[in-house]
């Protein structure tokens, strides 16, 4: 596990070199979420890490404990030596590394302003940077494409996603799993059974009655499901920490031109979405694509056609038509592709599989269903 | 439920109108979650809320069906409308408000640096204001001290949640529950039939080979649960949002004189805190009183005694002993009071209960429990 980590934080400090930075701070706290860290560490998280432009780096840790168990970097320290105070953290870290005065240092840029503020009053010897396209941004991109051995680790999440697929539709088929908790339970002890982490993310289980929400609320609950209309599942397992991000629909019954059009409608969505994926096409345009597919039936999608996945169920890049989304496909990222539609009387329908990004096109690596009951 | 709501929107259009603010902004989005949405409107998240000093509110939610059947607010848009941009919506809906040119909007204090920069450049014709200290924190103020529904909530939910540690004790001692998901898997569905939304936040089960972990990672897994030596299980159910926070720590076989030690620490920890629960103390001085009775043995805590509970798991009062805390407790706060020791080798014990302040002192809400088998 350390040779990826290792690699990786050495490309950072280079980036950093490249920048005239002296050293990046990452942040993984609560309110402010960054699996960045496990990517460059092992870390699961809670975590500050210190990375210099000389490619050495200091992990602190909320929890020492599992820092000494599953973490690495050139050194380890427990955030209790530091009163659990960043800007302390930050300081003394960079001086115990000899960074000159007035050298860059750059912030996490999900800073938040007041506290942006109190790092300049607090650590006047450095030039700190907080902004959008720098030391993180790179990271986003490194984290974007996959390296050879987290393609060889989707394609055995994926594998393991299928077996979860079967599984469930027979549960569904056979009678075994008729409620929303039914479902999402099943996932739980299922994903574990096939030696995963767990979940990538709270599983949403909807029945008819609930299907209209683009994210029921709650995700699940004791309600029916696979009765009479649409039903969503909407569910990842997640592997030496890659979530995998997949849309089971279940349809029973005679549903009515309407929602059959929906249906229809989300499988040409899905066909267009596929032919637009490919390294260098504008990843705007895979989702205007489905847009106009959706608009011609005077329709709309009201989420995003997609999104990367990795190390968290939201990745880039961004699969959306948004003006201002300039993201790109490329070759070695593994994105999850989702269209769906809603409507608060007829119910929701949403049909997700995860593809990667190859140097033809893209391939599917989950097959999830549309199942009719 | 509307009148909650409605009350609360009010209190915080009084606090604006009082600092000369003309309005304020509050965003739940994935990243920056803030329950505040959900206080203020019913709306359980992924979406943006203007309350303006006059006491107008404008929701814009990311899911328009939803807000639709749960919200509840002057007007309510879909975030599409804006192409869900923040800084359109704020700037278009502060028009539709007649907001006067110049007037003091106030930002989320969470917002990141460079998104309050595009804010200042995106909407030049407002003065608008980023910081800890505003709004945000007389809404944190607010959310803290719970209203007499509230309260009546917190009861029936400590209720169940005994509920639950009786089912859970029994499960373990009957040799039923044997592994972490089997305890885990049991909380799910356990709280769903006692009616229940879900559960607080992921259960975390974790045996004797990984209780030394502050927070288990994974949170849960295949492994034994209350096999030899000490088990910690910490988890809450979320009833109509509201959370309750508890650990039970399981304990078998013979422990030997070091861990017995920690065992009668926490249980004396216990005692220090509940003492130190008054209105007007500050939180710190039970965080200390905590501290104190671990140094006296040599040992220390390697986390925050407790906090406050509510629509999030960690809410305001913060209960630690950094200098910088200067919250007090008031009548009406429920917190959480979590001692806890942990060792590498040993492994570790957490013994939490949720309690009421009131004002005499504290009642104890819920009862948890450290079980020998």
């Amino acid at each position: 596990m350390s040779r990826p980590h290792a690699v990786r934080r050495a490309r950072v400090a280079q980036a950093l070199e490249a920048e005239g930075l002296a050293a990046a701070l990452f942040e993984d706290t609560e309110g402010r979420r960054d699996q960045g860290i496990r990517y460059l560490t092992g870390q699961p998280g809670d975590a500050l890490l210190v990375i210099a432009a000389d490619g050495r780096s200091v992990l602190v840790a909320w929890d020492l404990n599992m820092a000494r168990e599953l973490a690495q970097a050139d050194e380890i320290r427990a955030y209790s030596d530091f009163e659990r105070k960043p800007i302390r953290a930050l300081g003394e870290i960079a001086a115990g590394l000899g960074l000159p005065r007035g050298s860059r240092v750059e912030l996490p840029a999900a800073t938040p302003y007041p506290r942006y503020v109190d790092y300049v009053e607090g650590l006047p010897d450095y030039d700190l940077v907080c902004r959008e396209g720098g030391a993180g941004e790179a990271l986003r991109g490194m984290r974007a494409v996959k390296d050879a051995g987290e393609i060889a680790l989707y394609r055995r999440a994926a594998e393991l996603t299928d077996r979860l697929i079967d599984a469930i539709e027979a549960a569904v088929r056979g009678g075994k799993a008729a409620t929303e908790a039914d479902l999402a339970l099943l996932i739980e002890r299922e994903c574990r059974s096939l030696g995963c982490e767990g979940t990538g993310f709270e599983t949403i289980a909807a029945g008819p009655a609930r299907s209209f929400g683009i994210h029921a609320f709650p995700a699940w609950g004791p309600g029916p499901f696979g009765s009479a209309g649409m039903s969503i599942l909407d569910f990842g397992l997640k592997l030496e920490g890659y979530t995998t991000d997949v849309t089971m629909s279940f349809l029973r019954g005679s549903l009515g031109p309407e929602r059959e059009r929906m249906v229809e409608l989300v499988l040409a969505a899905r066909e267009a979405a596929a032919a637009a994926i490919k390294p260098g096409a504008r990843t705007r345009d895979a989702a205007l694509a489905v847009d106009a597919v959706f608009a011609a039936a005077g329709l709309a999608m009201p989420h995003a056609l997609g999104h990367g996945i990795g190390l968290e169920a939201h990745e880039a890049p961004a699969i959306r038509s948004r003006a201002d989304n300039e993201d790109t496909f490329a070759a070695g990222q593994v994105v999850a592709i989702e269209p769906g539609l809603y409507h608060p009387e007829l119910g929701g329908i949403r049909f997700e599989d995860d593809y990667l990004v190859t140097a033809a096109g893209c391939e599917r690596l989950t097959h999830s269903r549309i199942v009719r009951l």
